[in-house]
């Protein structure tokens, strides 16, 4: 508990530290945004929205108007909930998704991130299972680790979570908490859970009793093809489903939503008043006045636009540059990445040590994306972020460098 | 697991819920602070800072440089240690205080709540001890529950934490992890440690190796005397720090911060990359440019004349119109908030109660600060946020309670 050190005792912080955050260390995707903040390297690593569309001519106006015509109530203390008049708004907008919402169903957080979080403090024990898919999103087991639960991971082809296995798992596990699912544009893996997938996955949960923890953060941002039902409009109440504003507005307001039955809601609130108290009152009368004045339903119609494009210029380029055989990639509708898993014998963090060194472009190697370890073949490619002939010259690079390394390993 | 309902099998919520959650229930201050709210109510109960004295233009000032020069920036993703120019701001104006911190020292968070959540996660595993006073901070104990720690307390005087009981008590106790304490304006207590119980306990907490949680959301909001050194600048290895823009600038920024060893912060950054991934970045940008351009220190001092003043009337008030015999109270050289110890005969529940619906008062009855109980015959006052005529009406209505109430209990 103490070490000596001139006389004085002072704390040996390593001893000191909780179990459940012993082993955690950061996160090795962090590193790889260092290298990737570089303005030189083509950066398709990181998840960032275009900064290019963020709405700054908005947010002035409504922080004048916040300020000028609530600004006590806007600088104060508010509810742990979250401001009405904003969860009011969502509970309409989900409306049009078949979601059947009022304002008690809902609570604000900041971004998902936080609602992770505190479904994790609220419904993890110590050794419960969760099923994911494989891979999944890196934030949840980010969020998650720290109750130290146990994953069980089904493969995801690409339609997405690989239903028929979910199954197969509940029936061999008895000590399964949830399941967590991405159903739309899956974050690394860019899949789209097709309706029968989501009709079959909310049937099976309801039959094994499980509750479901449905992830969409890039809903809104579909390019092709119809919106399908959220898995919370199939089965109300069996589903916690987390979404934001960080894709459509701005992920500098760090400002999410949780959606679920009242008696989950009621829980959660508990467990973020002991967390933050509140997510900022400022922030949330300021979304609310941007989404009050409609401006949300134009502006992520501009986005969409975008980076539609942007998709279509890096799956052309791949196409043309990237190898083929042993080679396969998701084709998204919408969101922000797409996934790419290689022959075995290619090792995508050596890749990524060589094309940043060799050709300035960065990604994400899949393997942070598997809770249980592997992927070590696979890769994680953003499209959001950088310009249309951006995009076409690092594929370009980043193709001559797989070519390459592929020469290289079958030697 | 599940309970079966119209033919669907559907979550039984009660059962699923995690260990560290199954008692928690709203806290009692929440419903107290409803009935607070309504406007024709004296309220003596929250905790809130006076927003009319909030600086608004200054905000809309700052809204608009930032969103002018930095929007982009503002509004995308950031680093989770937070923004380094008002780590940089904050590091420099701690040194007034001889606290030695650089920007590597400091974590950025979702108001002081957030930081002992922080604290919480990183630091306690279930069953670790933590000292605290009785009374203490309510929020802390919200904020740690779910980790499950147990509570050893050590009585307060009117010099705040009895350390020769914390020796007392490290004597007995070998699973101590920390000792939280409050030395500025103590919340509910309003007591100030003095300069020789703050070296005294350092030297404790470094005799047994034990480090201690320092929280200090009002230390800028000394009323009379000399500021004393925090007890990070007595012995800055053993100590982490915590404090606020809450009390100065504005609870609705939600925006506060950690001082603590590098290596102590390193594991901190790692909890709240998976709690939040950071705080939002719009909102450190704001209150960087208010921060930086010296509005803030003039600010706190036209709030210290308005809340000096109302802490005087009410003091006097109370001289007046509260009953003597077997009443004490604090006289705090700062804060927000003053304590009362009543007869051990009263309850200051009912007199709660008997306060808002005979004379429209609200205050927090002390209970709620004992984290093993009692307490029933204590009273918290806060004098923030009431103009002074309203204080004087509402103590003398008070004091009207509190002497009927006593002939009442001694029949």
């Amino acid at each position: 508990m103490k070490t000596k050190l001139d006389g004085h005792y002072t704390t040996n912080w390593e001893e000191v530290i909780a179990d459940r955050m012993k082993e955690a260390k950061p996160s090795a995707i962090r590193e790889i945004l260092k290298v990737a903040q570089d303005p030189t390297v083509i950066s398709f690593a990181g998840g960032l929205p275009a900064p290019e569309l963020f709405p700054i001519r908005e947010f002035r106006e409504a922080c004048e108007y916040v300020l000028t015509n609530n600004g006590q109530q806007a600088l104060q203390y508010g509810p742990t909930e979250g401001y009405r008049p904003l969860k009011e708004w969502i509970a309409e907008t989900v409306m049009k998704y078949g979601v059947p919402a009022v304002p008690e169903n809902i609570l604000l957080t900041n971004g998902s991130q936080q609602a992770l979080d505190l479904v994790g403090k609220v419904f993890l024990n110590e050794g419960d299972a969760i099923i994911t898919d494989e891979p999944t999103y890196l934030g949840a087991i980010q969020a998650w680790n720290p109750y130290r639960p146990k994953y069980i991971t089904v493969p995801l082809d690409k339609q997405g979570t690989r239903v028929d296995k979910v199954e197969e798992v509940l029936k061999e596990h008895k000590d399964v908490k949830f399941i967590y699912v991405l159903p739309n544009f899956h974050n690394p893996a860019g899949t789209t859970l097709p309706l029968e997938r989501r009709q079959k996955l909310v049937e099976i949960a309801a039959k094994y009793g499980i509750f479901i923890i449905e992830d969409d953060p890039y809903g809104e941002l579909r390019y092709e093809g119809e919106d399908l039902p959220p898995l919370i409009s199939l089965h109300k109440e069996n589903v916690i489903y987390l979404s934001t504003f960080s894709k459509t507005l701005a992920p500098g307001v760090r400002l999410g939503w949780i959606i679920a039955s009242e008696q989950v809601i009621q829980k959660l609130v508990i467990a973020k008043q002991g967390s933050d108290l509140h997510t900022s009152t400022f922030i949330q009368y300021i979304v609310y006045d941007i989404c009050h004045r409609g401006i949300l339903k134009p502006h992520v119609k501009r986005i969409r636009k975008v980076y539609r494009e942007r998709r279509d210029v890096m799956l052309k380029a791949m196409e043309e540059h990237f190898p083929k055989e042993g080679f396969t990639w998701t084709h998204p509708e919408g969101g922000l990445f797409l996934f790419v898993w290689m022959p075995e014998e290619l090792d995508a963090q050596k890749l990524f040590e060589r094309a940043v060194k060799e050709a300035g472009v960065a990604f994400v190697p899949g393997s942070s994306f598997y809770p249980n370890g592997g992927g070590k073949n696979t890769m994680r490619l953003n499209f959001s972020c950088m310009p249309p002939e951006r995009i076409k010259e690092g594929i370009k690079r980043l193709g001559k460098i797989l070519k390459d390394e592929l020469e290289r390993v079958k030697k």
